[in-house]
């Protein structure tokens, strides 16, 4: 099973190949904590592949097949050695060699399974497929310090989602929803959200929206967990990247400092947003939120993460309900509004890094 | 999406194209009591719509997706305006015209969706979808006075079927199968049933079956619901119009007035069908059950409204049973027997209006 | 529906047709105790079928398909006539033939269904299909007198297969996932399993394979079932059959008799595993086990039947999920041990007779 690809017909000089995905990214495999006694089977990129940990505690990856009869190794159990498959017994190490084939002494060339690049940074797990001519990593895997500065409480979760990996993108880009749909958490102010000045950076792969909403009043979700005087100055950082997105939001007392200072103090809530493609129409989402309690710490933590989760569920059903809207209608025109335009960015930037010139 | 269609070929003067159904015909979109404060979604001859009341309480219908980014409508809330969207605020009036876009002050004219005819008779919401050449109604919906008239208690309740709609034609159009199928609530004798003089009649594109039972044993549902001596003189009476049957059913005591005399006392069940395709193969199917009690009344409306649901049940149970064993074997041939005679002219009427001369 | 056949060219000489599975054999219908008063509707080689008994206790395969609407004839009541539909309660007799339409005189000749031949032996009902050469019977049903013999206890159950009938034979021809798979059963030492000394053997269309494994720590099962001293001598001997296997094992006190007599004494299990695809990728499993209990046979027996229900849900977990993974990926290549010879030779002989000469 390989990437889905779509052939684009051209003149001998621009002919291309269009993947369903830009393969040439760390995607999220993993959070850290998933990979614990028991192996991890799950479909990346179209490719199923196995999680687990070495003897030395590093993730590792390999195709979800026994090379033998076929049976899912993440059925099987996780050694020192690596990866024993559950029908018979065959042990695969982390480089997808069989070491061990019980009862027989000679282990032939061909009992083998492809294995994948994985590396755990900052308690993400990333994996790197590429295409065939990158299948060696072009950079390091991100780095996100905001699990491992020691200054924030965090957790999270992974959501699989009936729904493919734009969708997703489309939704995080766009925070005006939050009046309509999370009216109950982080949502506050519909008009507010809607009127708020927005502005759209982009540079390379990544696009930055930005929003300011000066003497709001604060939504559930912050009141709960900070306690404000009154009127807040909130702020909204999206900032896109092509396998994941880093959302930080907050507000301080109104008037407290300027929202441009990155060092500005208050309630902090930073979202990593892993949007990992399944396949074609299905998506792993893979979050943390993280944030700075004034006190109680783990009290409010746990709100946090609660409200998160709520707002992720809610997220949820809008998404799939309108994916699956789409595929009952097919492809019929849309309208643009004045939202869309951090969203559209981040989709020229994904459309084009899915089209390979060979 | 629209309403599947084959062409047919044919010579050049007689090319047609055949719908799946007959398009040019009112049909039921829903019981009034169900659009209250939420929005209805609901597909209906392959078309998704949602369906809702304006301000002024009359019933709206369009199609089921937002222009901007496809979430159905159904997912939105009612307001005075109209109908406003649960993603990201649009609101659109009853003509399916975009009045609102939060946060932008220009509404471009592409922002709509198409609406359709709807009217609301005797607390039945009828829609007119119409072909290429018939988008205006050409003609009322049918009334139902048995609905307004005052003389008749009645409920009723939506079922969805995993049928095509012709299947629950053949089973209404046939009440042979009531002393195998209903023998616990108003089946009575099989064999009086199958040998009781059954009259087909039939004019333009209604037929009518009528049978007339003398010195019959009442069914359960019967002597549950009316004080009856002995045996009664019990007669079924069936309408089949395109969209829709009335299947009046009842008994009088044996010998106490003619069966043909329509102005006859006795116990009266007054059944409403609409019966409207979902798709190709799934359906909706309204009923009402309308009774005139001789003393209990809201108690016995409730015993004829539970068994008539019973009976209901069941049929529906057979006729899933029947169309997947129809898919497991493919079109093989079926044999016809006395009783189908009324089912085959309604589908004689049927197949000629599915088929559109060009 | 007709069996599922794929066309192979060859040259004029040799045109032959695949079939998906043999289909001049014998295949288990049902356990002799499934057929009570009601039908049962069952899918055997891709053909529906409605089995019964006839008023004198023979079993009756019938298509489940009513020849007027096309309910299932499973859906209606066995009498003494034979069986009734459940709709319009026409009445087919043991050789399909319509002997009753109610309210109808005259019945027409093309009032009927197809009949199969079926028969019951040792408490197993058999059926036959053939190919078009063969529609009779080329031969007697399989006997086993294990359950007639009087020297033992058994029971056994239906299972249905997410998988095609081929991985079904491949596990119970290699015994050697038992260490794997059942170690909480049956299973005892992998090691032991995989290194026991194999021998197979095949004759026309049978194949066996034996296992011996003196001086072995007795499994759970056994030991809960027979008192033995110490450590056992045990056997196991697998004997495939096109559409069934034997599975006879056990084991005796170590040094106690020869583990080739067949009339060593010690504890049996003796299961009977009839292999009826239902479709190309879905199957029925029919088991039996049957034990000779040193004391308390009821219990005995009980838990003896108990732990073999337990061992082969897990085979189906793990069938089941090597299936969807071979559907995962394709038809890659597979690599053989040295566990399959035996499986690999009962495939030769399936793959030989699914194809028949032109």
């Amino acid at each position: 099973m390989s990437v889905s690809v779509q052939e684009v017909m051209g003149s001998a000089a621009t002919t291309s190949v269009q993947y369903s995905f830009p393969v040439n990214q760390w995607y999220v495999a993993a959070l850290a904590w998933e990979l614990k006694e028991k192996p991890v089977g799950r479909t990346l990129l179209n490719k199923p592949v196995v999680l687990f940990r070495t003897a030395d505690g590093k993730p590792a990856a390999l195709e979800n097949r026994c090379c033998h009869r076929a049976l899912p190794l993440s059925d099987g159990t996780v050694e020192d050695g690596g990866i024993r498959c559950g029908y018979h017994g065959l042990l695969f190490n982390d480089a997808g060699k069989c070491i061990e084939i019980p009862g027989q002494d000679k282990i032939p060339s061909k009992a083998k399974v492809p294995a994948y690049h994985v590396t755990e940074r900052d308690q993400i797990v990333w994996i790197w497929f590429g295409d065939d001519e990158h299948p060696e990593p072009l950079c390091e895997p991100p780095a996100y310090n905001v699990h491992s500065s020691g200054k924030y409480l965090f957790d999270g979760d992974v959501y699989h989602y009936d729904a493919p990996y734009q969708l997703i993108h489309d939704n995080l880009m766009d925070l005006s929803h939050l009046g309509y749909v999370h009216l109950r958490t982080i949502g506050g102010n519909a008009s507010i959200h809607m009127t708020a000045k927005m502005t759209v950076e982009s540079e390379n792969d990544v696009v930055r929206v930005i929003r300011h909403m000066p003497a709001s009043v604060p939504p559930p979700t912050y009141t709960a967990a900070y306690p404000f005087k009154d009127k807040v100055d909130r702020w909204q950082e999206i900032e896109f990247h092509v396998s994941h997105l880093r959302i930080w939001t907050g507000a301080m007392d109104a008037g407290e400092d300027s929202l441009s200072n990155p060092e500005r103090g208050g309630f902090h809530m930073r979202g990593f947003h892993g949007v990992t493609p399944e396949s074609d129409t299905t998506s792993h989402y893979f979050w943390t939120i993280a944030t700075n309690p004034k006190s109680d710490p783990e009290v409010v933590k746990q709100k946090v993460v609660e409200q998160t989760k709520m707002t992720f569920d809610e997220d949820k059903v809008v998404i799939e309900s309108q994916y699956k809207n789409m595929c009952r209608f097919g492809a019929l025109p849309m309208i643009d509004i004045h939202v869309d335009t951090g969203a559209n960015r981040a989709r020229r930037i994904v459309e084009q890094l899915r089209t390979v010139k060979l």
